[in-house]
Order: structure tokens, then sequence, then C-alpha cells
């Protein structure tokens, strides 16, 4: 039965390696890369590729195998050196949620307190938002910089914001591609490789993670949560980086706007000193571990002060207007964040009865948000910025019947009739206030 | 995360298929003729086939998804009718072994018996034999005919024995092309729906399973024989089809020559009521379940007392003589069988100490036949009909130093070399005999 079947030359042989992984025996590193080399060079087809992931989602990889697999997508494009910066380059990534803008305050904010964010995101897809959708909805923002502007920027300002380019880990693209159509997407080992090697391709010295878990997120229990930032930790570890997890709580959305231009307003509220609670927490308390990272603080403590002073002060939104201005964007419209795109219509959903929001089912909220048009059903959708979910209330906050839970910003009857129809059913009204969910659940490893 | 992959088209999508077994669900028969359907009509890429067998291997199948998946993989081509037939027809399948030789024996007997053996058989691959090489030893032997005349031969004969065809089951081609570089082969629930949807394609009525246990079978060990064994006849009987396995042995090679010509002139030996007392045995016994289920005998006892008379009278080789007529061989090298393709070099393997033989390697004997050129290890190879081994000596039998343990007979020197090497290596000479194995382990479903 063990005829040839001899694909992407040199010392392995494609079957062998799926069959090693089949069985729940530990690939070597070269094997991993011979995989990854061979795909990534059209020697192994996809075929082989895609049993194998699915031996890797079904039998797991250990701690070796993952950072091996990181590796080899991590050096399968350009890896950034920004050694010749003169001082440490911190990065921050979210694993996606609802309503999550703390990139747009977390750049500005970290740059001014000395540390470099080279920042390279992704876009929204599915019921989640994409920083590059958000930043766009600044009229003449340009994410899709080349690396050399990027890094122009990056040492004008401190910060730099663009989207994943050809050159970076373009093995992760390949596989991601086939992840998608092939079931093989729900796998921490293969997440974990996807998120690190594009991270590290960035050339830092740090990374906070902000590991999303609840409703709206894609890791639904703090338990799937934990595992994946502990594996992502570790994995950046073993490669020399400082890095260091969050787990978030995205039961709900973060903050009260949803959408892309909703979301920069509240951003830059936020770097106002201004905004609501969960948000402007949650920033800080990103922003202090990032400046910690850094070394621009002794302790996290320390950082959030530093943290708090330079939004205070208006350094923060200073440094934002700066990158906006740098990257093309029309900074007018910052200024006056009236003038950023809106929506011709609102509309209301009402609370059907009196008690407390008991859970707002947060993906249907981001759900929401892309019926409106403000994501991405398919990849080659177009984005409305300007549409989005104001909430009013959130969970544990009292209502009477008939008081505004949320307001639709839309463009469309047609698209606003069914996303409200998907709000009405994601807001609970109970009798009695939930207990509430803290918003900064774990931070992995365990400092003390 | 969940956007669009769909392919196939229809009710269903690919992807979803892929995540449900994935996920250890059910897939329903609709699901799996959706999967079985696209992807022969090539509307579901391989890549998402893989991933789904990888996932079918690792999660398993329950038997109505095995059911399922054979009744798809059966009506993606021809099932033949033999319906008109005046008695029932039932045939025999082995799951591959060394010098097992009994398809050769068994057409003709059982067909004397009046019950009709429409046979499809294979070809070797790896370290066991093919029907169809052993068959093309014999000179002018055609075993490419075309259906109709297959049908012709067995109303003519009560016996056709022919190679696989474009018509029958084409999708367990595509399936087991695809599978066999995925690393999907060793799954029993896959390798039970590609060999039922082929022997139920024949159109036969009853279905007698030779599953080989030990160190020459596929399955090496008696519980993943009766495991698979067990699948066999559950997915026959769901079918409508009377089936039988028997669990039989083969740690060490069945009868004394293994070889292509070498072995047509064993099962010529045991039609004469000769041969080996192993494969004199089983013949009888396999020949009388085919007997039974064909409604010959009312036991099998009765059977093997009706197989052993149709061997003493001649009835069963003049029904051999007759096939090989009929398929166009050359009967002159049938009635003498020296006329067969003779090697032309002989070679002997020696027992290096007093004693018994332990144990033969079993696949190391198959895997040394096929380096003499006696089989194949790629499928383009061509096979050598003459070539093979002789036993002298097997498991239980006393030797002293310098006996001959086997005799090869070849062609080339550099491959009797290694044959040589392997064989020396297969024979264990201890000093006690070995617990002797039984020939027929096990007989499913258990009789009562």
């Amino acid at each position: 039965m063990n005829h040839s079947a001899d694909s992407g030359g040199g010392a392995f042989r494609a079957i062998d390696v799926i069959c090693k992984k089949r069985d729940g025996h530990e690939l070597s590193r070269a094997e991993i890369e011979f995989l990854v080399r061979g795909y990534t060079h059209n020697q192994i087809p996809d075929y082989q590729v895609s049993a194998w992931l699915m031996a890797a989602l079904l039998k797991g990889l250990s701690r070796a195998e993952t950072a091996a697999l990181t590796d080899a997508m991590l050096h399968s494009g350009e890896v950034l050196d920004l050694s010749e910066f003169p001082a440490p380059k911190i990065d921050k990534h979210s694993t996606g949620g609802v309503g999550d803008k703390t990139s747009l305050v977390l750049a500005p904010l970290v740059a001014a307190a000395g540390v470099y964010v080279p920042m390279i995101s992704g876009r929204g897809l599915g019921h989640t938002g994409g920083t590059l959708d958000k930043l766009e909805s600044i009229p003449g923002f340009d994410v899709k910089l080349p690396l050399a502007r990027f890094r122009e920027i990056l040492r004008a300002c401190g910060c730099a914001m663009i989207g994943q380019t050809r050159e970076i880990a373009p093995a992760d693209r390949l596989f991601y591609s086939l992840r998608d159509v092939t079931g093989t997407v729900e796998s921490p080992f293969l997440i974990c490789a996807s998120i690190m090697s594009k991270k590290l391709a960035e050339g830092i010295d740090g990374l906070v993670l902000d590991v999303k878990t609840g409703s709206g997120a894609f890791m639904k229990t703090d338990e799937d949560a934990a595992f994946l930032a502990e594996l992502m930790v570790e994995t950046g570890q073993r490669m020399g980086k400082k890095v260091v997890a969050l787990l978030t709580d995205m039961d709900q959305p973060l903050g009260l706007r949803v959408g892309n231009a909703l979301e920069v307003e509240e951003a830059i509220e936020v770097l106002l000193g201004a905004g609501p609670d969960d948000l402007r927490e949650l920033c800080v308390e990103l922003a202090a571990w990032m400046i910690h990272l850094g070394g621009r603080a002794s302790s996290v403590g320390e950082a959030k002060k530093v943290a708090v002073e330079l939004i205070r002060s208006g350094q923060a939104f200073k440094k934002f207007r700066q990158l906006v201005e740098l990257q093309g964007g029309d900074v007018s419209r910052i200024d006056d964040p009236t003038r950023l795109p809106q929506a011709k219509f609102s509309l209301d959903v009402e609370s059907p009865a009196n008690g407390y929001v008991a859970s707002i089912q947060c993906e249907d909220v981001g759900t929401a948000c892309v019926i409106l048009g403000g994501g991405r059903e398919k990849k080659e959708d177009t984005v409305d910025p300007a549409v989005g979910i104001i909430l009013h209330k959130k969970a544990g906050d009292a209502v009477s019947a008939g008081d505004s839970l949320c307001t639709l910003k839309y463009n469309s009857e047609e698209r606003a009739a069914r996303a409200k129809a998907l709000l009405e059913k994601s807001y609970r009204i109970a009798a009695s206030a939930p207990v509430p969910r803290k918003l900064i659940r774990r931070i992995l490893p365990r400092q003390g």
C-alpha cells in the first residue's frame, strides 16, 4: 500500500509527514519546514496539505511543533529589521471582537510614551471588525503603504498602521486560504502560528495579546481563550520575544459604538480623555503593558499613570493627529468628528419590557453591523464606513419598556429592517440585573 | 470566519460536511451522497475531499455512514444485473496476503457445484500478490474483457475472472487514488466502503470474505481484522446480501509457493486433490461457505463434502480448464504446468542452526518476491511471471543447520542477492517449536 507518492523533493516525503501527524507523533522542525516550504513553492499539492491540516487540527501540535510552524511561516517572507530604531518596538494583537477600536487609541498613545508601535493589521471578516476598515473611514487615510514608507512614518511618528503586504509571511496567506475552505480554521495551534508568524515578521521586541472571550469572540469560553493565549505566549517566548496575553471580555460589544466611522469617533473620545468606561479602562491597561514591555515604566502600575497623563495632556491625541496626517488622512475630520462619514437615517430598537439588560448576544451585534453594510460577508464585499450601531444600554443597565436600547445608523431601509430584527433578539431583558463580568479576566503569564 | 466556500452546488456545502465530520457528528445519507457525487463529477475539489477523508479516518464513521458511503460509491457507476441467471451468484474477497492463490481454486470449484462466481479482482501492490497477475502468467489468459464478454463466459462456464473496469464504481477509483497520497488508506471504514462497493457492483447475492490477520496481512492483529470483518459483514447485510467473513491466518505464507506462475502451479495441485495441507484446507472451507450461501448444500459441513468430491472426481479441474480456454489461455500449459513460465536460476536459503522454524516474517517474504520482480513497487511496474519463492520449511518444522529453508527462483543475480538477504532475516530459528496458530481463526457472524 505504501507506494511512492513523493512530492516536494528533498529528504522527506509529504505522505510520510501526513501519516506521522495522523498517528499522533511529533514532527521535527525539518519536517515542518519541508511542508511549509514545499507548499509555498508549489511542490506539495493542496490536497496533501489539507489532509495534514486536518490531522494537525484533530491530533494537535506540540509546543515545539507550533513554534517550528510559526518560524517556518515567519521566514517564508520578509522579516522587518528595525534594530536600528533607538527604542523598543512593541505591538498589540487582538483575536477580534465587536466594537474593539483599541488599536486606534493604543498606537498613538504608546508611541507618545516613546515606544515604537509598528502595527500591521487586518480587515474585518465575518462578524468582527477590522482596524484597516476603521482607519479608511477617515477620508484619505492610506493603509496600503509600501514597507519602506511604513518604516519612514514609524521613524517620524513612533507608530504606523498598515495592512498585510505580499512580502510578509506569504506562507500564512496560502495556508489560511486553504484552511478557510477545508474546515481547518478552528485549531488553536494553527491560529497561533498564523497570528504569531505575521506579528513577529514586524521586527518587534514584544507583543501584548488581547485574547477575547465570550459571545462575540472567536473563543467562546475562558478555557479555550486561555489555551490559545498560553500557546501564543509560549511560542513568542520560544522565539525570544517578550509576550503578555490579557484575556478580556467580549460577551458584549466593547464601548458603545460599532461601525467604522462611529468607532473612530469613539477612539477620539478616549484619546481626549472621555469615552465609555470599559473602552477607556481596556485601552489604558493594554497601553500600560505595551509601555512596560517597552521599558518606559518600571511596573504596569507606573505605566498606567504614564498613559493616563499622556491622554490628559493631549499628547496622545496630538500623536494620533500626526499619524493621520502622515498617512494621508484628512485631519480636519479628526478635529471635527461630525465631519466623518455619516449615515443618512436612524432607527431605534426599543426595550419590550421593564427590567435589566441581562445579556447582549455580541456576535449578533457584529452581524447586524455587517448586514447594515459595515462589514464583509465575503472578502470581495466593500464596506460602508458610515453605518453602524450606537448602544445606549449595556449588560446590567436598568431599562423601561419603550426605552431605546440602541440606535441603528443606516443607508438602506431593507438592510435596517433585517439588522433591527437581529438586534431585537440579541438583547435579553430580565427582572434582575446579571452578575457583572470582569472586563480583564486573566493575565498570562501569571505575574508575581 | 464562516464565509462562503460553496462548492458542489445543491443543498449542501462541502465545508459544512467536512466540519460536521471533523466535530464527530454523524452525516446523513444525503450529505454523503453529495460528497461522493460532487467529487466524482469534479464539483468538489481534491483538497476538500482529502480533508474530509482525514477527518473520517480520525473520527470514524458510523455503521449507517459506512453503508451510505458504500452505496454512494457502488451507484457511482454500473451495477451488474445478473438476476436472469438461474442460480445464485456468490463471490469471495480476500484482504490480501502472501501466497494466497485461493481464488484460482475457488472460482472453478464453486462453479462446478452449480453456483455462479462473477469474480472481479485486483493486481498485486506492495508485498501482496494479485489474482490478475497470477492468471496472466498463463500465456494468453485475458483479464481485460469487456463486461458483456464477462457475462457470456459466466453464463457458459459458471465463473469468470476479470480486472476492475472503468464502469464499476468509478468513485472508488477516485477516492482510492486520493487516499493513497494523503495518508488516508488505513481506515477500516474507508477500506470497507472501497471493497464492498466494488464487490456489490458485481450483482452478487452473497459474499464470503477472507480477512487475513498476522505479519503478512494488512491488519496485523486479530482485533483489527475482526473489526474490519464485522464492519464488512454488517455493511453487506444492510444492503441485503448474505455475507460471511472468515478471519484466517497470514502470519506465514499460505501454501509453499509465492510468485505468479508458481502459485498457478500450486492451485492446479489443489484442484487435482494434492497441494499443501493449509492451502487445501482453506480452499475447501471457503468453497464450502460459498456453496452453502449459494444454496447448494444445507450446511457448511455438507458443502465441504460437495467440494471435496468435486475435486476428487476431477470436475473442479475440468471447470478450471474450461475457464482458461474461454478466457483465451493456453490450456496445454495447464495440462503440463512445467510449461508455465520458468525462471532461469535457483538459489537456496539455508538454515543457520539446528532447531525449529519459530516464525516467518510473512510481509518480508512478499517483499522478497517483489524484489525478485514478481510484484510491483509502483503501479507502473511490470511483473515477471516466472520468479518467486518455494518454501521447504514452515513454522513448526524441525530444521538442521544447512537445510534449505526455501528456494529462490530468479532471473537477476542482483535482485536475488537482495531478496536472499531479506529472506535470511525473515526466518527465525529457535530451540523449541512454536505454539501452532489456527488457520481459520474466527467466523463472523457467529454461527449457532
